[in-house]
């Protein structure tokens, strides 16, 4: 092996390079993809594998624009989406935490898949009326609600470029990361 | 490049491969790999980029002991993890269910890392007392509480065998994927 391929850095620099992407080509996501994203999210983990979600798989170019109308501007990636995830989970009171701890694991593995397979993918939180009205658009029952939908696609040239200079869209290292115990 | 290369499935593989792991042989862990991890999480992204985690990369076998301690038996991957990595977040009323979901985004991109770096992560979720015994382990300040630790380490042979048959641990994916809408 090269020192390329043993180097961690280099090993999840796919990882480091997941970005949210929201503004999409009007190309088709494959088919097979859109399988494997959703098998992805199918096994993320989740408290006692509980696993609170069922996934909606929305390619539907007329949903995902109702779908986008609930709640823009946040719900703007899903104005130019070719395909959609929406993460479904129960209202049950107790497990509140816990299942939007789940969701956001889920919704990270998909982001990381669609990368991987070199998709744009990003993370549109519903709250409110646009969970409301999202629900009645994908025909929920009354004890399921959703407040994520993935919205994928192809990247536009202008969505594949950075939106900030290297480094400079997180907080720098030495303040996020401790080492042993919290600082005195 | 070969069909291999190509086929989705194969490309989302190391994700499906992600599995918790809770014992480890007493191997440590290269410090470069938790840099790399630690930086996986810096890199996640979270609501608005409020980057809410603060993580404390901890290689002290004794504090990882005595973290082990406040929980039994969910903290039991801290009984053996020769690293871990603890994700403290902000006590900010009106922000808990998205620092929950930021955070299992957060967790999810470390376990994957981990996974890629052929190392092993468990998820340790704290409760209650746990959590405010660990913070006082972690000499968090008041405002601050920890409710996730990454257990890491080296496999032991037993905890990289997989625990059920293939495709088991999982609800089916008929039941779980659905498409378009919710079924009548």
């Amino acid at each position: 092996m090269t020192d390329h391929a043993t180097d961690p850095d280099e090993i999840v620099r796919p990882l480091l390079r997941t970005r949210q992407v929201r503004e999409f080509t009007d190309e088709p996501v494959d088919r097979a993809a859109l399988d494997a994203l959703a098998d992805v999210g199918r096994w993320s983990g989740s408290s006692r594998n509980n696993q609170p979600w069922r996934f909606i798989v929305i390619t539907e170019v007329e949903t995902i624009r109702r779908l986008a109308d609930t709640g823009m501007p946040m719900t703007r990636a899903l104005q130019t989406a070719s395909a959609a995830i929406a993460i479904t989970i129960p209202e049950q009171p107790g497990w509140k935490l816990s299942h939007a701890y789940d969701e956001g694991r889920t919704a990270e593995r998909i982001l990381v898949a669609a990368s991987l397979l070199d998709l744009g993918a990003g993370i549109v939180w519903l709250s409110g009326d646009g969970r409301e009205a999202a629900g009645r658009i994908l025909a929920l029952p009354e004890d399921r609600f959703v407040r994520t939908i993935i919205a994928l696609g192809h990247p536009t040239d202008r969505a594949r470029r950075p939106k900030s200079e290297p480094g400079e869209a997180r907080l720098p290292r030495e303040e996020t990361v401790l080492s042993e115990r919290w600082p005195d």
